[in-house]
């Protein structure tokens, strides 16, 4: 937890910033995974992370812009509790450490949320954000009386935009860890690098990936990407066996104790020597992800950067024969995007797309800079003005996805652009995506963390060791 | 997946056994994390599983007994996903691995449920289980028409109890799976024994734990319990630094593939060398697990198992001068349980404790066997008559909690038995417990899995490796 003054001056900022209205931001429950007892780890609510950091299950914090005051309302764990957990702190001490004076039992809450709804009372109704969670879904029908169905579509925009607004600016302490969760994932990065030989299954390096994290002390940022078959994107199957031949693409990052997290993609060979292919894309790869790292800095749209990048994978695609024409006029057509469907990146905090709950247009968009709606810049998640103190990813990659190439083939899109005979002789060669995490400074950006291997010259090196 | 027929036959004996009604058993969700899309690891529902075996999300099960028919309702994936996904099998190809004919979208679920609604129609309420996930109560109350708070308590008891029947038999198949989310356990915990140094820290062990279950192909079977205050019976910090002269409990276990359990609770010295107070209380819980597995066979109840190892326990504090008196009069009054204020053990299966959201009192009990009310021996999970093809964990311990024991002195309860004067000593020892998972035999009972190091010889052997 960071010290009490830091959630005291952001709750201050949101009232300022709200100037009115009741807001209540509801803590986790604990997760049930095969039955009630018998729980996932327990994940705070990010946004109550943000604003009163406590880590406990079913606690609620409100705060009352018009009167200027914070709650924490709970139940107390039951004295004959202290038997089989030790001693816990009250929700008395637990406020009092995040600056938070006011406290009360959920009945307590449902009292003076119900108050609010008195007809004699000109109070408008609570401010919420839109619930993720089902149980959340249901604590909020009950408190302020809606039907379950009707909740999410009476969240407060404005709610979401004071909160994106404050979150989207990285303070010093929460680059500090970040980096922490960065130094994890070194770990993890590192260690499955070595373990990447032939023979092995994926399973086993994504195993030691999540026992890596939790030896940092907290758990994976999403769950690991670790497959022989990058071209096929939303991969969480680990079943294949490690043969020479394939890159295999692991994407993967931890949270510290306190949530901030990492992500982090590195592609290797399997068995650790690069062949004249795989070193081929990979470049291409790489130099995108150093264009980005090159041209990133206040003022410039995240866009933009995305299009720079673009504009290095398109050089690199024509270099091998698999685009053809004026490298501009390939990326303004979007033909690039057969092989990176994707966006270049997205805000990363508290969440690893950082608070993605609030809607993604609301986070990585805004009136001067909407998505756009071309093939796979229409993936991009954020693409506003950059500021001093943004985390983004800056994630490019290459896959030859069969199904993707054949679809645009048949329907002659890209036509102009994309050399189908040449592509056809990349079919089998899978994906590769390279992936750090960068702090917008006031002159450029840096990359943060630890270095990871990143050249094919320190990937070969570290898994020669 | 085991093969079609087993899951037919399952469903053919629920079928039978229910004899009437339409049963509607839902597959899970994703489970959101901090937010939507970012998910904890995919785990299926138990029952689902055991009569459907499917593992993907979003699926549900219908078992009609009145016409014989088994149905799976699912959308089929978007065209457009296998771009991103790969080809997946329809929900068509999916049903019939597990032999079931029929399918339909949900939006055709909705339709057959909602024609029962109709009052031309005696056909009753569709039957379910008591969901444990706030998203399938809300699935349960827009399909079935109650509000969302009424859902559980019109979960069918009926169904409850034939799946109790059929589930609490383990078949050989299923002790296969077992003995194999064992073989994981064995992994889990002879590594970690070696790695219970001084200087290294709880969730190092507790990272290394978890990345053997992925490892193995599967999640953990419940979080990790690995600390070195023992005493602290819901305990799931991993921050303390291991130091020797505490004993270090270690309760954790795996799931396979096919999410069937083990749930394995060794205790070691820090350092690898008992000293001769830990000597003495790990061989008195020792000789109590050990009873528990001469004593268990079909026709005795797991009461009455749980009561031979106490009297083993009180025996051994006899002892060492910390309980007086009779023995069995000691276990007759429940003195015993101030130093193991749980039950001996519980059902495991394709939940580590199984079926506990049909509720325990359901699967551990019956008419002839009721919970006792008496402390420690009322925490007892499972109580009732043994079959062969039950699995239960014996699962011993005793624990020194400083809290229960000054309160116990205080009220005076137990003051016949136990010695307060001498018990003041151990009130700084922690906890010991050890636990394997037996299989109900014929004639008696056998310990599952390979041996992990038991005795004290074992275990002093296996860390100084």
């Amino acid at each position: 937890m960071f010290k009490k003054e830091i959630y005291m001056a952001r709750r201050e900022q949101l009232r300022k910033d709200m100037g009115h209205g009741i807001i209540i931001l509801p803590g986790n429950h604990e997760a049930p995974c095969n039955y009630k007892d018998n729980t996932y780890w327990f994940r705070q609510d990010s946004t109550f992370l943000y604003f009163f950091g406590l880590q406990r299950e079913d606690l609620v914090g409100v705060i009352d812009c018009d009167k200027g005051k914070d709650y924490i309302f709970a139940n107390d764990y039951d004295i004959d509790d202290i038997v089989w957990t030790g001693p816990l702190p009250s929700v008395k001490e637990l406020a009092a450490s995040v600056g938070v004076e006011n406290t009360g039992t959920l009945k307590e809450l449902h009292d003076m949320i119900y108050a609010l709804r008195s007809p004699t009372c000109d109070t408008p109704m609570p401010l919420y954000l839109p619930p993720y969670r089902a149980d959340i879904r249901a604590d909020l029908a009950d408190l302020i009386g809606l039907k379950y169905p009707t909740v999410d579509r009476h969240a407060s925009m404005e709610l979401i935009l004071a909160c994106v607004k404050q979150r989207s600016i990285k303070s010093a302490e929460e680059i500090a860890e970040i980096e922490k969760a960065i130094e994890t994932a070194y770990n993890m990065h590192v260690g499955a690098m070595k373990l990447a030989m032939p023979g092995r299954y994926e399973y086993e390096l994504a195993g030691f990936m999540q026992g890596e994290a939790w030896k940092g002390n907290g758990p994976v940022s999403f769950p690991v990407i670790m497959t022989v078959h990058g071209e096929t994107l939303h991969n969480h199957g680990h079943n294949n066996r490690l043969e020479v031949g394939r890159m295999l693409v692991m994407d993967a990052g931890a949270e510290t104790a306190m949530n901030y997290c990492s992500d982090i993609t590195r592609t290797v060979p399997v068995g650790g020597k690069f062949d004249a292919r795989q070193k081929a894309i990979y470049e291409i790869v790489l130099g995108a992800n150093l264009e980005a790292i090159r041209v990133t800095k206040p003022g410039i749209t995240y866009k933009e950067v995305h299009q720079a990048a673009s504009r290095k994978l398109a050089e690199g695609y024509k270099g091998l024969g698999i685009l053809r024409g004026n490298v501009d006029d390939i990326v303004e057509s979007g033909a690039h995007s057969l092989l990176m469907p994707h966006g270049l990146g997205h805000m990363m905090g508290l969440d690893v797309h950082d608070m993605e709950n609030y809607g993604q247009i609301n986070v990585g968009y805004d009136n001067e800079t909407r998505p756009s709606e071309q093939f796979g810049l229409g993936s991009l998640r954020c693409g506003r003005k950059l500021q001093p103190g943004f985390v983004i990813t800056d994630e490019p990659g290459c896959y030859f996805i069969p199904a993707l190439i054949d679809k645009w083939k048949a329907e002659g899109t890209g036509k102009d652009f994309v050399n189908f005979d040449e592509l056809e002789k990349w079919k089998d060669f899978g994906g590769i995506r390279i992936e750090d995490d960068i702090l917008v400074t006031e002159t450029g950006c840096r990359v943060l963390g630890k270095p990871i291997p990143k050249t094919v010259a320190e990937i070969e090196e570290t898994m020669a060791q």
